[in-house]
């Protein structure tokens, strides 16, 4: 399972040890993680476990969220997280509008200034910051960072082995300058994480939970593959979905789909 | 109250002789009307009750849907719909991808293609095709014209005065090239529309009824008035709201309402 990388939102409900086991059991050889789910756990145990299970951490979501008022600790806290975690991928969403601002345009200098805060930690603890674009319906409220081309802009002042961006299907497929952005991307050396997930509709009630899993949708997740591979980025594949129902079911069930998802989407790369 | 016009769709369920009179005894001098709404009163019914009350029909909602079977005679009644009212402007929403397709590429190339062939039909009924782009998260199922710039290239093949475009605030303020592409639409003469509603979080499921009234929410509705404005566009400001509660009011109140938010929006304009 080459390439492969469980994002453990897929599963969110699947306790962490049954996870790892879950994934070793199946061949399984990284996973990305998420900080509410490693806290709670607990971040030195979390990073035993992963060890001793011989399991790659792809990447730990996330950082951002600058429209917080306490985000550079909290981001200085991720870092120290990834570095724990033994990853070297940071994810960053940006954060929406702080309070009743209408000021998108401060909103996204804001995130610049708060990246270029990040770089010396980032840098001094090996771990690169992924700026991750969301899709525009979340520009108001997680992240007004709402396209790759807005992520390279972002990214392009510092070293692109300090700040990359992450490429998610399920946030860029509506681009038309999607194509020709992630060869640009490529080019730089930017791509530092790939995420799968498939677009369904109807979306549910305040449309965080509508991701599907991989060929469930209309994405071309085969053509998405192909462009970030025929990019250069040669690093893991992660499929990251968040749905109720898909959260509803065994761990290990909803593992086995994303592979089959994962290798529909890269048979040809 | 030069310049404002009430979209039908944001007094849903205010039957048309009591809008007409209700925006006569407002002072409104324009309306947007929607085809379903004209065709169950009766289109040449519909078109005597605006012209007796002096109202102007700043545009008809909506053409398009280019993913259905019959879209080319659909849309040429469409057109005569919207001479028949007496409007110079029919709103064409392009439509989704068709069926299972994951080929957005194709659905784009094909409402190229449809709106080449309705050009003819629009010119000789002297009706302004006005292409919508919309917000991206109904890229799959309205609407893969996500863009302004998508809407200007969609354009661009054909004279200005038969192909426009239409601008709606609520579609197009998470885009980071917006002020430069409106100006570039108004150089180009190819503002044919301005909608004004706000984004409002949460979304609602479907998405579709989410739409807020203006100054609700957290779009800085008085730059884009300034920048169609500055752009050369002197044309009608519609608001065009669709949200449950919205619907569920007296008309005249959201009347006044909408009103109030044209004048705030559009004051230093």
């Amino acid at each position: 399972m080459t390439g492969f990388s469980l994002n453990q939102a897929t599963t969110k409900h699947w306790p962490l040890p049954d996870l790892v086991a879950g994934c070793v059991t199946a061949g399984v050889r990284a996973v990305g993680l998420w900080r509410e789910e490693v806290q709670a756990y607990g971040v030195d145990k979390a990073s035993g476990l992963m060890r001793d299970a011989g399991l790659t951490v792809s990447s730990l979501c996330r950082g951002g969220f600058f429209h917080d008022a306490d985000w550079y600790d909290d981001n200085r806290r991720a870092i120290e997280e990834a570095a724990a975690l033994g990853t070297d991928t940071l994810i960053l969403v940006s954060g929406g509008l702080p309070g009743s601002s209408r000021d998108i345009d401060g909103a996204r200098r804001h995130v610049g200034e708060a990246i270029g805060a990040l770089v010396p930690d980032a840098r001094a603890a090996g771990v690169r910051l992924a700026i991750e674009p969301l899709h525009p319906m979340f520009c108001a409220d997680r992240c007004v960072v709402a396209t790759l081309g807005q992520a390279l802009e972002l990214a392009a002042p510092y070293p692109s082995e300090v700040v990359g961006v992450c490429v998610d299907t399920y946030h860029l497929w509506w681009d038309d300058q999607i194509w020709p952005t992630i060869a640009e991307a490529g080019a730089a050396g930017r791509i530092a994480a790939f995420q799968l997930a498939d677009w369904i509709t109807p979306l549910p009630e305040g449309v965080l939970l509508g991701r599907g899993m991989p060929g469930t949708g209309c994405i071309d997740l085969c053509r998405f593959a192909g462009a970030v591979r025929a990019a250069g980025y040669d690093g893991w594949t992660e499929v990251e979905v968040f749905h109720e129902q898909v959260w509803a079911r065994p761990g290990a069930a909803v593992l086995a789909e994303a592979y089959e998802g994962y290798r529909a989407a890269t048979a040809d790369v």
